[in-house]
C-alpha cells in the first residue's frame, strides 16, 4: 500500500462551521492534515479531493483505478441516494472505507441505508475525525 | 434584510419555451427582472443563479453563509430527491423560502413530498412567477 | 374580484392560546382583521367562517359556489384526512388558495400530505398569520 | 318490508350542479322522488335524508334500529376514510346496500377500498342515479 | 339492445355445491335460466359460457366485439389477478357489468381490489343470483 | 383534581344494545352513574358529553382547558382516523386519559394504532365499563 | 382411502430435463411410476394429471369432488399466483397435500408465499421426487 | 381469585436507576410490594417473577396454568418482538393483564404495536407504578 | 440461427382493431408477415404461434428447446403477472426477446414491472411493430 | 445416517394440554418415543431437546456440528423472528428439516414466512405428529 | 431526420475496463464509432456527449431542442434516481431512446424502475453495444 | 479508561470454524486474546463475555453500569431483532461500539438496519477481527 485517496462529498467543505453539535469543530483541512501525517508514519501518501457534485465524485473514483491502492471515502448525504457511486467503486475495483462523521443510525431513517456501503470493504461511523484514522488502520491493516 | 440569493435548480433556464401549459410563457430573466424590481422597492439587493447540477446549488447555499440574509430556492426537481440540499439548507443557516411553480400536490405522487421544504422557513406553490413575488415578501415580513 | 371567503377548520379558533411555540400568539379575530383591511386595500370584501365539524367545512365550500370569487382554506388537521373536503373544493369551481401557519413539512410525516391542495391553485405553508395575507394577495393577482 | 331510509353523504346536496361529466345532471330531489315511486310500487315507504357530517350519518343509521327494514346508504367520501359509519352499519343490525353514483374503481386508487362495504350487504357502483332503483331491487328481493 | 353475453369464470361451474355457505344452492344453470328469461321480458337474447381458463374469457370477450352489445362478467378468482381480462375488456369495447355473488369487501383483504372493475360500467356484489338480474336491468337502463 | 370531564364518541350512545358479545350490557347512562358516583367519592364533580360528530369532540375538548382538571375519552372509532383530536387534545393542556372498552388489539390491525393516545397521558383497553372506573383512578392518583 | 390423484402444473412435464441442479433429474414419468407403486402397496390407487393451463387444473380439481379421497398437488408457479385455485381446492373439499420439489425458502421472495397451501392439508418441500411419497404417506395416514 | 403471578421482562431489574425521565425512581422491589399489599387487602396472593430472558418469561406463563388465576404481565421490549409470549399467554389460558410504565403510543412507532396484547385481557400503559396497581383492581373486578 | 419462434401473449389477435392510438393499425397478420420477410433476408426460418392463454404460452416455450435457436415473445398482459412464463423461458434455455408494442413504462405502474425479462436476453419496447424487427436484429446479430 | 438431534422449541412442552383444536393432545414426550421408534426401525439413534430459549437452541444446533447426522427442528414461534437460529443452521452444516404440528399458512400471515426454513433441507408443515415422522423418513432416505 | 446526439451517463468512459462480464470489452468510443458510421449509412450526423454529472446531461438534453432531431441516451445509474433527467426529456420534446447495455431486470430490483423510460419514445436493453445500433435504427425508421 | 467489557452474541463461539469465507478462520479466544493485548498497551484491562442468549446479553449490559468504562459489543444476529439489547444499552449508559466482522450492507438486506447501533457510540463493519481493535482504538480515544 503505497497511495490512497481521501475522498469527501457534499457540504463537507463546510465542516467545522456546520451544526457542530453533530459535526464538531474540526475543519476538512484538519482532518486531511491527520490523515496525511499518520499515513506518513506508515509510508502511505494520501491525496485528497472533496466536490459537493455526486458526477465528480463518481469521475475521481473512476480515475482511481491503479493510481491508488485504496480509498477513504465519506460520501455524505449522496451515501443515501446514488446510484452511481456505487456503480463507481464497484467498477474502480479499488479497496474503498466507507466514513461517517456522526452516527447514521441515530439519525433520520432514511440515513440507515447505505447505497454505497455494499460495495466497500467496510464501514465505521460515529467517531468524527477519529473514523478517518481508524479506515487508515483498516486499510493498512487489509493489505499488509 | 439587505441581501437576498434567488436560486434556481435543473430544467429551469428552459423556463418560458418548455410546457408552458404548466409552467407558463414567462421567462427566468422575466423572473429575476420581477423580483429584483420587487426587492428594490424594499432596499433588498437580489443575486440570482441557476444550475442543473445539485452539486453546484449545494455550493451555493453553503457559500450563501453570512453572504445574504434570505435564499429564494425552487430547486425544482432536485426537491423530490437531493439529501444533499436539505443537508445545505440546515448547515447554511441562512432562512430560505422554497418556491414551486406549478402545484406540486396536482402532479405525480413523488412530487408531492419534498426533502428540502422542512429545514426551509416555508414553502409557496401553485401560483407560478408570482410565488417568487410571495416569497420575497414573506421573507421581508418575516426579518421586518 | 369581489368577494372572498376566508375558512379556517378544527382548532384555529383557539389560536393564540394553543402550542404558541408553533402558531405564534395571534388570535383567529386578530387574523381576520388583518386579511378584511388588506383586502379592504383591494376592493375586496371578506366573510369569514371557522368550524371544528368536516362536514360544516364542506357545506361552506358547497355553498361558496356563486357567492364568492375565492377562498382562503385553512383545512387544519382534515388537510390531511379528508376526502369530502377534496370532493367539495373540486365540486364548487371556486379558486382556492390552502394556508398553514406552521411549516407542514418540518413536522410528523403524515402532515406532508395534503388531500386538498391538489385540487386548489395552490398552497402556503410556515408562514403563521402572514401566509393570510399573501394567499390574498396570490388569489387577486390570479384573478387581476 | 315496510319501510326504508335513503341515506345521503357529503357533497351530494350538489348533485346535478357537480363535475357533471362523472355525476350526471340528476339532482338529489329527482332521485329521491325516484326512489320513492319506485318502492311505492312495491308497497315501501321511503324516509330520505342528507347530510355533509359524518357524524349526523352515524347518529341516523344509529336510530334506523327498529324503526327501518332497510338502508339505501350512498357515504360519498366517507366510503374511504370512515370507520364510524362502518361500526354504525355494523351496530344497527339493518340491511344496508352501498351505492356509488360513479364506477369508483376507474377512479383514483384510494377510491377503489371501501371500510363501509363489508358490514353492508352489498355494493353497487357505476350505474348514476340507476343505482339507487337497482339497491331497492336487491333490498326489496331479499326481504321477500 | 338485442343481444348480450353471460360470462362465468373459474369454479362457477361448481355453483350451488361449492361452500353454499357463501354461495347459497342455485346452480350456474338456473342462474343462465333466470337471466334469459329476465332478458326475453325486454326482448334480449342471451348467449352463456364458463370457463375456468382465463384466456378462453379473455378470447371470448374478444370475440364478443360487434357481436354483442352487453357483457354480463363474474371474473370469478381472475378479478383480483388478471391483467389480460382488463387489456379484453376494454379493447372490446362492449359494455360489461362485473357481477359478484358473494360481497367481496366482507373477505379477505386481496379480494377488495378489482382488476378488471375499472373498465367496466359498474360492479354489483353481495347479492347472489339476484346480482345477475340487476346486471341486466343496469345494462339495458343503459342502452334504452 | 376538583372537575373532570367524560367524553364519549361515536356510537357510544347506543351502548347496551348494540353487539353486546363485544361491548356487553351496560348503558352509557350506567357508566356515566357508576363514574360520577365513584367520583363523589374522592370529591371529584363529573361532567359528561357524547356525540357522534368529530367537530364536536373537538369543541368540547378545546372548550376543557381552564374548566376541567382532567378528561376521560373514549374517542371509539375516531381514535383511528382523528388527527383534529390528536391536535385538540395536545392543544388543551387537561391531562386525558383514553379508555376503550373492548381489547383493540384482539380486533381489526387498523384499531391497533390510536393517533390520540401519543398526546394522552395513558390507555387503558379491554375492562368494558370497569375502564373508566381505572381511568378515574389514574386521573386522581396522578393529580394527588 | 381407495383412490387418490396426483396433479402437476406448469413446466414440469420437462422434468428431468430443466434446470437439473434445482430440480434433478428424474422425469416427471419417473414420480408417477414411484408413487404409483408406493400407493399400490397401501391398496390405494393413483390417477395422474398434469397441465400447464390453470384452469385445467382448477376443472381437474372441481372434478376430483366424490371421485378421488385425497389430492397430492405441485401447483408449481400458479402456488404463488392462483387465486382460482385456491378457490378450487376449498370447493373441492377434498383432502389435498402441496408439494414442491425444490425449497421454496431458498428461492426468490415471491416464492416463500403460497395461495393454495393454506387450503390444503399441509405442505411438504424441497425433498425433490421424495416429497410426493411423503405426501402419499401424509395423505394415507390422515385416513388410516 | 386466589393467586396472582406478577411477571416483568427485560431490562426492568434496572427499574428506578434507567431513564427516570421517562421510567421514574421507584424500583421493582418498590412495584413488587405496593402491588403485594394492595393484593393482600382484596385477599390474594402474589408471586413475582422477573426475567431479561423470553424464554424464562415463556417457561414461566406456562407453568402459570393452574398454579395461578391471573398474570400482570410488562413484557417491556419484548411485547413488540416475541410471537412465543403471544403463544405462552394464549397456550396457558390464564387470564393476562398487559402493563407498561410508559406510554406506548407517545414513543417509537415499533413500541406502538404489541405482539401480546391481543391475547391478554386487557392493556394499561402510561401510569407509571399505578399501572400495576390498576391491573391488579382488573383483575379482580373481572373474577370478582 | 436457422429458426426462431414468434410467440404472441393475450389480446395480440385482437391488433389494429383494438385501441389504436396505442398500438396502431397494423395486424398481427402484418407483423407475422414483416418478420419472415425480414428473417428471410437473414437465411432464417420463422415459425408463429398466438394464444390468449398463459398455458399454452407455457407449453410453446417447453417444446421449443431444441427446436428453435431463438424467440421473440411479446407476451402482452403475462408480462406483469405470469411466473410460469418465466419459469418457462429460464427452463427452455432458448434464448428469447422479449417485445411490448407500446412503451410500458409510459402506461400504468404495474406495467411497469416484467416478471419475464429478467430471463430473457433482452427487452425492447415503445416502437410498435418495428420492435419485432429489431429484436429479430438482436437475435440474429447475437448469434452470428 | 447413525445419529439425529430431534430440537422442539418455545411452548412445545405443553403440548397436549395446549389448544387441541390446533395441536391435537399428544405429548412432546409420545412424539419423542414415536420419533425414537421409527429411527431405531432404521438403524438411526435419537436424542431429543426442548427449550423455550431462543439462545439454547442456537448453542444445540452449534454443538450439533460432528455429533449428528441431521435435525429434526421444530422452531414453534422462533421460525418467524430468529435470525439467530438462521445463521445457527447455516453454520452447523447438519442436514436440517423443518416441521410444523400445524399448516402454518392456515393461520396468521406473519406465521407463512420462515426465517429458518430457507437454510434447511425442506419444510413439512400441517401433519400433526406425523411429520416428525415423515421428517425422519426425508432425512434418512436423503443420506441412503 | 438530419443529427441525433448520442448521450451516454456516469461511470460509462470506463466501458471496456469496468465488470466485463456484464458491460463487455467495447470501449465507448468503440461504440461511438459504430453508431457514427451505421448512422452515415442513413445519412444522419452524430454528436456525442459522456459526463458522469447529472446536471450536465440534463443541460445537454436542455439544449438538443431545434439542434437535433433525436436522442439516444444511456442514463446508467441516473435512470434509477433522477426527477431531473425525466423533466429535461419531457421538456426538450427530443424523440429520444433509452438504452442500456445489460438486461436491468436480471439485475438488482432498484433496476427495474426507470424514471426516464416513461418520457422516452421507447427502451432497449440487454443487447451489450448492439442495443445502440437497434436505437438508431428505430428512431430513423420512426422519422423515416 | 480503565476496563471495557468485550461482548459478543450468539453463534460467534463457533467462530472460526463457521462459514470462514464469510467470517475467517480467527476463533472467538483468538481475538478476545488480540484485543486484550492491545488494551495492556494503553492500561486497559479487559473482560470477555459470550452468550447466545439475548436475555444473558442484556443482563451483562445492565450489570456493566458503574463496573466499565466502555463495551465493545458484536451482537450478531440480534442487532436485527432486538428491542431489548437496544433498551440495554441506552439503559446502561456505558459507551458502547457495535461491530460486525463481516460487512453487513454486503449480505441479506434486513441485516442492513441494526436496532443498536442507534444507542451506541458508532460502528464498525467489515474489516473481520481487525474492526475489535479498532473499537477499542476508538472507545480509548474518544475517553481520552
Amino acid at each position: 500500500m503505497k497511495k490512497i485517496l481521501l475522498l469527501n462529498g457534499p457540504n463537507l467543505a463546510l465542516l467545522g462551521t456546520r451544526e457542530p453539535e453533530i459535526y464538531g469543530r474540526t475543519t476538512l483541512a484538519d482532518i486531511v492534515a491527520q490523515v496525511t501525517e499518520a499515513a506518513r508514519g506508515k509510508g502511505i501518501e494520501v491525496d485528497s479531493f472533496q466536490s459537493d457534485v455526486e458526477g465528480e465524485l463518481v469521475s475521481a473514483i473512476g480515475r482511481a483505478r491503479g493510481a491508488y491502492d485504496g480509498i477513504i471515502l465519506n460520501p455524505a448525504a449522496y451515501t443515501h441516494t446514488s446510484v452511481a457511486l456505487h456503480d463507481a467503486i464497484k467498477a474502480s475495483g479499488v479497496p474503498t472505507v466507507e466514513v461517517h462523521l456522526s452516527n447514521v443510525y441515530a439519525r433520520e431513517g432514511y440515513r440507515h441505508e447505505s447505497l454505497t456501503a455494499g460495495v466497500c470493504a467496510g464501514q465505521i461511523c460515529g467517531f468524527g475525525p477519529t473514523g478517518y484514522i481508524l479506515a487508515l488502520e483498516a486499510l493498512s491493516t487489509r493489505n499488509a
